[in-house]
């Protein structure tokens, strides 16, 4: 738990007092749950007092919001910058997966709070997280879309398939580890072939897993 | 929280009371999770004192144990009948998907239970359970291997794409409810065609959603 790996994770929140508690907090909830923690563990395992938890965190829902709204913006933040960068829906498709899958390696701690504890959000923080959610699953969905009708995928409904395509990646943080074969870049570039090939694009390689 | 459902759960599960309190414990653990449910909460729910609780299960962690193991055998033997009844990989494969999925979308507050909650098991229990996941893991990649080398399935190493198999399938549990577009076997038929795409199988029909 050290300041940089916390300024890695969190760039825009300040002052690092705020991200120290938001990395004892995501250490906690997925540790023994979100409803099992509480804000006196966490505040101690940041080496502080509850009373300084709450100078930025009125409560333990907001710090579980903090966690998961900055989870959403920066997933979708990079699904986003693909989309930007790329027009070609195979290259975007491919990007988006290999960007989303190396988060999810990368980030699996945080990822595992941001994607396994949405039901402990009160409600009006939920919105803001479902809202965020919708976005990234409508860009994903509208990029299939488009290669369909370029002819370069061929899936019907792209809803499931979208589903699909972003249920890789979210799984990635349930199951990996420091210990896993891959480095999160080279298991984004893998799925990003596996995907490609499920979308029904015609890639030149086989997937060189 | 009926008589018929815990029945239809755990049919192998003897008395009726040890099945309601495992549906207590799976909704419980479901929605407040593993280390904040207390066994007076789980006993409570099933219309029970402790007492009752502790003549079917000595402990919180047995039931954890108890809802955990049946899970992965469930699955196990999904995968063990698809094998046994099937011997062409291309088959197999779809067979596995369409029960594995159709599974964790018919049985999903179980499943995320059996999917999320491992970690909170005693370690003799945790290796029990992980011994039953390596079982499912090994026939899953033995099937793509056996395609690879017929050559109808064009991966690489099976390894990657036998996790993103069983990967898609477990997520299911994390987004599947009762409103959703698909019924379980209908989502398991598409998932089943989605899979054939990734392993490179040439399926007849594009993706069916």
């Amino acid at each position: 738990m050290t300041t940089s790996l916390s300024a890695e994770l969190w760039p825009d929140v300040q002052p690092e007092t705020a991200r120290r508690l938001m990395l004892a907090g995501v250490e906690a909830f997925a540790q023994r749950g979100y409803h099992a923690t509480t804000t006196r563990d966490i505040a101690g395992a940041a080496g502080m007092s509850p009373a300084a938890l709450y100078v930025h965190f009125p409560s333990k829902a907001a710090l579980l919001f903090a966690i998961s709204r900055y989870g959403h913006e920066q997933t979708l933040a990079l699904v986003e910058n693909v989309v930007a960068k790329e027009t070609d829906p195979v290259q975007r498709i491919r990007l988006i997966v290999e960007d989303f899958v190396a988060w999810h390696a990368r980030r699996h701690t945080v990822a595992r709070v941001v994607q396994y504890e949405l039901q402990a959000l009160p409600e009006q923080e939920f919105a803001v997280v479902a809202e965020l959610r919708r976005r990234i699953e409508r860009i994903v969905r509208e990029v299939v879309a488009d290669g369909v009708e370029d002819g370069v995928f061929t899936v019907g409904d792209p809803h499931t398939s979208a589903r699909a395509v972003l249920s890789l990646g979210v799984d990635v943080a349930r199951w990996y580890t420091e210990r896993a074969r891959q480095t999160p870049a080279a298991l984004g570039k893998e799925y990003g072939e596996l995907v490609l090939r499920m979308l029904g694009a015609r890639t030149d390689t086989p997937a060189a897993d």
